[in-house]
């Protein structure tokens, strides 16, 4: 039974896990203060051309939307998201927990625009609602699809002109970067928002996610926030060696790669067979629509989620590859796929 | 520079590195609901003799206190801590963000007594004041010291009969359970608190605490809480393999050991040069008082942090040592202390 | 400059103020512990007949909600309201600061059905998302429709089906009481409902809503809810005179269909000229459609507020009458319709 | 059964029923953008020469607390407060509630040192713990003391230098300026203050807390802060005529002179009968310390509330006079004592 249920169903690339043991027995400062998260924070200034970013390896991605959306908001303050965000729909209310609004934009793409945003800002005038002060996005979004330089352009610039931070969610960074359809760097990408991350766990990380926070207004006291939601890791230069990995010898960009070159691999098949999919993705999530009857065939074979209904005979999966995925997964899935 | 910072500096033993790396490509469920997990569950509820605990392990101490305090807790209602406890000063405030005060009572030695809750019991009687709902207590605690069962069986029938929730915080379980003067099992524990965790950050793991729900009032949703405050690991089969290696072969017990054989060792030293302590601890805590000018020395060849002034020429400082302590590093100190 | 801005623009009922005025230097007890707080809850527990009705008179809507809300809901819960509701637009977040989503259904008339319920249920599977467990709605709504008892029976009938509490916003509960196509008693509301409140700040009083508890759950340590929140008034007598005037001799009910008598005559000669409305409203909110000439027109004589565009040259208003609106108003308002 | 219990429990002066009465049928504009709240804010700020401060009227004293406190501080930052400061016992932890811890300092007579403030910022030294940034003090104490010039000249040098923004609960702000020892005046508190209040509730308004905003930092977006707790009156102009009558005619300060005039007759009585008090006051509210018998006695013919037991067979309690605590009332008890 092979999985294309996510990109962290397997551990971590096993460079990261041997520095892991070769460093097993020394001591270390706690709480990140360490060398190899020095060391890490260095790699990263100098991949995106910003050595004076603060940045923070943090566990868990919905630990750092968390932290840094209530870290940067005042408590009349509400953040701008897709629908689809990951923060509106699957982080059990953790922003709201917060004391903050998530005011969630219908979008087709899962993605937000200039417009949608504007229309956020327009609908909300006086003390009677909350103010719009953060615009959230994924890059690669929720359903795979991802932000050209244009278009992350065009949302940087209101933002900076109406006074709102961009906040950029990197879990699935990797896959858009090195997705064929990309045009953007991490320097252009660190040079366009307030604050971003990098995410280490959907792409061959045991766990990380490298926070980087641009804007000077949101650089003051953020370990305190670290610490406060639970977020400091005593043992956290597991956090730096990981990071070090990845933004050494270029692992970060080939393992990426190699996801979506899976999924590539994939979607050519879907095509050629002629499925359409519920959305546009160039990157390591593809969601095929099958009839019911087919995605009952392949939960035999396969494990994968749902994603929603199309009609009453047909549905739309998730099919999610990894850094892991293997080429013998793929040709059995490609496989099953010719029987249709 | 030996260490004797705390008991965080290293990695984790060696079978837990062990067995990360032999099951690494394996594809596992995430978010906890792995084989792993479920087998470490298993284990520990046969440790504690309770087939009907409610088992989850969440990565770190402060992320596990905040989830088990503010799911137990309505709006008003408060945790009663000695003022000395985790919550009350080395979370930055990570309960009052969750809504709630910290009833901060003094103590001696770092230990609640009935005497005390009553007396925060007896002091807030109406609704312009908060309630008290649940009694926080650490063994170890923060000063090294631990509960005789006596002792935990009086705090435990004063809750019961007062409707208060208690809670014992577990990241230094092991010392606590194999110091030399420890007449307390896991199953006693589990018999006489309501929610208590066992400590694997502290104790040989690369990080992971085991929150045990005992009383069914708590058990509700508490997923819905784990995952809402971030701490729900994408990888959770990680955390499942080290309770897994803690759980078998006595693991958890003997690096607890020796963690308190080597502080043993400390002691014994320090006794016999006749220093005094600011607490009195039989666990692998120890915070000898030394003169002002002897700190400085000792700084020279260890770290330890600061306990605090004993008077304007005498301060305490603090001593771990962890299940990585080495006889060398433990040598070494007594080494030190010849020339006093 | 006739105001139709809103029905909170005028004082209290003169009655009111009198009996205040009477009562002036009598020494009451504070915090609503007074014997015109226990008449006026009488009074209501007689009106709705329930005897074991739990009610608190509080100042302010917001503060009612948010206090409701909170109290009833543990972190991961959500409550369910139309796009429209009050709770999810015109309170600056008051949900979300104290930690629950708003689930916001879009509807077409400001009125959550069943379905609406059932969607929103259905979308929320797992701990990945919030809890939906509490229904908010408004009677009469936002926009000046409001529940037949088929439909109350309906939404309360599921809601207990699946465990949700079901709680009513009265703001406006005299208008929806007083409509000439209401077929509600408060009884039956008290009946159908888990929590309710009948508004007194947009009905005649100087401020004031009547909180009423029927679900038991709900009703343990209300007290302190409110003291934390800020919503204790030191003078609570002041709560229990408006009520117990409200109450008495039927003011309540004359008082909201006045307004309603007043909004009677505004429609039907809105009607009679042809205009339509973006709401089909019987109580004492209109929302007729003008061309945008019009608004700027009847803005030199009239406040009101705008609702919104409803193609490039109309755009609806809302306008709003209330137990002090004068006859006068009334006609010069149709007077001035004449014109067009 | 007269009653000492505390400075609320007879309605308004006279003067404010009677301007409430004659504009309860004029129409204004809602939420407190009305003539009558600004007209109210311009006589503040002439009182007080701050032609630049922001000023907001809010309905009662814990409300004003949490929406301050928690307009002022990010989410790990704390507040100091003596242990007796209303926010630390009385407000059923509203300001935990939103989040922020209350760092209460030990004090003899309910005030806040210098030398207490440094305590709290040396003890909080890292990320681990809270950060103090906000000062918490009230004038009259929780005791019935009250800061001198001198003293407060020094809490706000410290508060400037170390960047702490300075809080003045001014509940019983009348109280204390009208005391026979009080050498400062509201001018002198605005320029030492960057936020304070002057309380009507427990000076002869129905309800309505003057705040006042001095430092530039703390103004921004504060209605929205209003609003999100439910703190923003519909009716606001009821605040504001209110302050317009305390704040012309010198009714505050003739108002808070005869509750202290009345005080002054109880504490020479009792003093002359050679009883002790358990605080220095020179304000409102007295704290005789009697025997448990006497207590007895004296609750036959009084009500008041106790305050804490002095030894096995005395107690202090606590008297309170207000702007309409009558001669007869002082009389009786003076009466009373002589039996003594």
């Amino acid at each position: 039974m092979y999985s294309f249920t996510n990109d962290y169903s397997e551990g971590a690339h096993p460079r990261i896990l041997k520095a892991m043991m070769e460093t097993n027995l020394t001591q270390n400062t706690g709480y990140s203060q360490d060398i190899h998260t020095t060391h890490a924070i260095d790699l990263i200034r100098s991949e995106i051309k910003q050595p004076n970013a603060d940045i923070h390896i943090i566990a868990g991605g919905t630990q750092t939307n968390l932290i840094t959306i209530s870290a940067a908001l005042r408590p009349h303050q509400a953040v701008i998201s897709a629908v689809t965000g990951h923060i509106n729909v699957h982080e059990t209310g953790a922003i709201e927990a917060t004391g903050h609004k998530v005011l969630a934009m219908e979008t087709k793409d899962g993605k937000l625009t200039p417009n949608l945003v504007l229309q956020a800002l327009e609908f909300h005038t006086d003390e009677h609602m909350v103010q719009p002060k953060m615009v959230y996005i994924s890059n690669s979004t929720e359903v795979g699809t991802q932000y050209t330089k244009t278009e992350l352009e065009a949302l940087s610039h209101l933002c900076r002109q109406k006074g709102l931070y961009l906040f950029m969610d990197g879990a699935r960074m990797g896959a858009a970067l090195t997705s064929p359809i990309n045009d953007l760097t991490l320097a252009d990408i660190a040079s366009l928002t307030d604050v971003f991350y990098i995410g280490g766990t959907k792409n061959g990380a045991l766990f990380g996610e490298a926070l980087i926070i641009l804007n000077d207004e949101l650089k003051p006291d953020f370990r305190f926030m670290i610490k406060q939601k639970g977020a400091m890791l005593a043992k956290g230069w597991l956090l730096g060696i990981q990071f070090e990995e990845l933004f050494q010898n270029n692992l970060f960009f080939d393992m990426a790669s190699h996801a979506n070159a899976m999924a590539g691999k994939l979607r050519t098949a879907l095509t050629d067979k002629g499925f359409s999919f519920a959305y546009d993705s160039q990157t390591n999530q593809l969601f095929p629509v099958f009839s019911n009857e087919m995605i009952a065939e392949l939960a035999k074979e396969f494990t994968f989620n749902m994603d929603k209904k199309i009609d009453e005979t047909h549905s739309s999966i998730r099919l999610v590859t990894s850094w892991a995925t293997t080429e013998d997964g793929v040709e059995e899935f490609i496989r099953f796929l010719k029987k249709y």
